[in-house]
């Protein structure tokens, strides 16, 4: 059994403070990056980390809110953080979760008098949703030294104000970007709890996913190009209908990605012209994505899916051009600290799944820096992004603990 | 060989000069109908009927411009007619073909001295192409008794302005509208030529269709009920996914209507939530509909289709509304009509095809009154509703000859 034990009452409290601080009229639990209510949200965790954890609070460059508490030696540092900014009318825990556990940890330590020889730091990371810029994980992406000043001036949201200027009403310093930047030197590991936010740890009933690595994502255009005709003068046998030829480009992803392992894939956007009852289908487009931990996997599926559209096409004379829209790497989490969380586990007597993580994180851009580890609860009904999103504090503290003794692993032994 | 040679030159003439009137600055051709250019060209059309074929112009309640010619006794009239008003960026020959081959028909007979013991109408049907006030045969509705005064006040364009008052500025005269109903005892036949709108003729190379009805149509919703996930942590074999179930729905119609004679059935149009490319979707709606001739074949397909909307929900679990939504019977035009016009191709050495229509038209009102035929000429690569829809003047010449020779054979015979 690990030797600390998370106050499940405080977490409680921590989540249910951070969902009243959300934008009024909005359906569900919003606080957009940037805005006033992310601001407040961040000022109100700020004050726990000082009040209750004795960290030390600053701002780094790319506008992230960091709460440091000093280590015995001079030494990199073990980084826990997470998100607490939102999407529209999200949820209660996408994000929060994983900073409140951070606190929390930080909390413990405090009461428990656990000096350890590096320092901690209990990051929140700016703006990792979606953001009204554009861009996505603009804090993590900031530390991984992937933001330049001339992306900060060029990025803008609806009201032309650009990304370096709203950073700057966040705390951060557009000008010195670039010095946002960390590395393995003064980073030891970086460790983040996260909402599943799929069903497989809830269905099964298991209340920890030890994250392998987040998968990457192969997305592309598939246009669809058929001929309008008049639906009661043209026969069935010379119609060229760009949506039936569709539906089996559809069909076809469906049954590649349920034979293949280790890979999901989804056409969730699709385009018709000219969309009207009386005409037949002339042109449809899709949009297509597959994901998985497993490069090769994912290759794989996108070959099948290109055979298959070559098939339809000679078969229907549909002319079908597929184009590869954007592309992002799998990132495979350093092994060790895979083998590091399962032994916390192991240790705190909490079941346990490795699995991938579909969805990116702010992890992935802190694995490019340093040995990273995350861990999964479970998303009631698989559900997030959504006001019913909802997660047992129960399991947050459990996550919390397995972090805590993760952290002290890391800290005693040095083996990652 | 029919007696009466259309002129082709002034056919080519009328047809041009009528491609003039239309809106500027739209592409294509366009002539809406109540529009400005709606009422000039038919001013056009009605000074080459008192000019040219020496007919008396009067508009009728219902805003139809008819032009006549007194027969020998007092009997009903054969009437002659299509449409001018076009759909926005339509072509040149949609309508304008029947009208000018009525018009050519009256012209043929007062130079050759034809005297006919029925009078002969030559009418320029109000509004047959969906209209700004949401219907579509205005004037051949009207002719049938099918408008009422309470529909014509309840019916409004996007300026608030009721159909009445359109009518009214169209020469019609509302509060009479219901005077507007002709009936057998005044219409002996009813003739109309029209463009085929489709590809069999012209790809048959056959100049002329003998037109034996026009579909019916049943159009329904089929509303799609999946879940909605994240596409990214949402494993394939979990997913409710309703793009591809209604993907399934989409390739059934398309199997049972190939499988079927007589029939097509089209989805034209799809309704998709969240449309989202990283959302496996959760709802789909679908617009279909299945068009026949026979009656029977299309309650076939559409059974068929219930079952395999039945097939494809039990399979996937997703659940699948059908509703029907409009539906309207097939005309199955007189048939002695159609043997007529098919012994006056035959004396005119026309080579001709028996089909039905998948479009509606004027002749479906008229047909509820009077025995009705109507003869379709070839549009080229079917096209038609766009700027490049294209019939030869010979044709519409061949038309007028066709329906010369069976007035001809009304009048003397007697025989419908």
């Amino acid at each position: 059994m690990g030797a600390i034990k998370a106050n499940l009452e405080r977490v409680t409290r921590d989540v249910n403070d951070l969902a009243k601080i959300i934008t009024p009229h909005e359906i569900g639990f919003t606080r957009i990056s940037f805005s006033k209510e992310d601001r407040r949200a961040r000022k109100h965790v700020a004050r726990l980390m000082e009040e209750e954890a004795n960290l030390t609070i600053s701002i780094d460059d790319a506008g992230n809110l960091i709460g440091r508490r000093q280590g015995k030696r001079k030494a990199p540092s073990i980084v826990i953080g997470s998100h607490i900014d939102t999407v529209r009318g999200g949820g209660r825990f996408d994000g929060t979760a994983g900073v409140v556990a951070g606190l929390e940890i930080a909390r413990l330590f405090k009461e428990k008098h656990i000096e350890t020889i590096h320092p901690i730091e209990v990051v929140i990371f700016l703006a990792e949703e979606p953001s009204p810029f554009g861009i996505s994980t603009i804090g993590s992406r900031g530390m991984a030294g992937k933001l330049s000043e001339d992306l900060l001036g060029s990025l803008k949201d609806d009201e032309g104000r650009n990304l370096g200027k709203a950073i700057e009403m966040m705390g951060g310093n557009p000008a010195k970007i670039i010095e946002a930047k960390r590395s393995s030197n003064d980073i030891r590991v970086f460790l983040e709890l996260h909402i599943e936010q799929g069903p497989i740890l809830f269905s099964k009933k298991i209340p920890m996913g030890v994250v392998t690595g987040i998968c990457g994502i192969h997305r592309g255009k598939v246009e669809v190009m058929g001929k309008c005709d008049h639906s009661g003068t043209t026969p069935m046998e010379v119609r060229n209908d760009a949506l039936t030829a569709a539906s089996e480009v559809i069909l076809a992803l469906e049954k590649i990605c349920r034979q293949l392992d280790e890979v999901v894939g989804t056409i969730g956007r699709i385009e018709i012209f000219p969309n009207s009852s009386n005409v037949v289908p002339g042109n449809v487009t899709l949009i297509m994505e597959v994901r998985s931990l497993v490069d090769s996997m994912a290759m794989e599926a996108v070959s099948l899916f290109r055979k298959a559209l070559k098939k339809i096409e000679e078969e229907r004379g549909t002319i079908i051009q597929f184009e590869s829209e954007i592309s992002s790497n799998p990132v495979v989490f350093n092994s060790k600290m895979v083998k590091l969380i399962v032994g916390a586990c192991k240790r705190c007597h909490i079941s346990y799944q490795e699995m991938s993580s579909g969805a990116g994180h702010d992890a992935s851009h802190m694995a490019s820096m340093a040995p990273t580890g995350m861990i999964f609860i479970p998303s009631k009904d698989g559900k997030s992004h959504c006001p019913e999103e909802w997660s047992k504090f129960e399991h947050i503290c459990l996550g919390a603990e397995v972090l805590a003794e993760t952290i002290l692993m890391i800290d005693r032994e040095e083996t990652v």
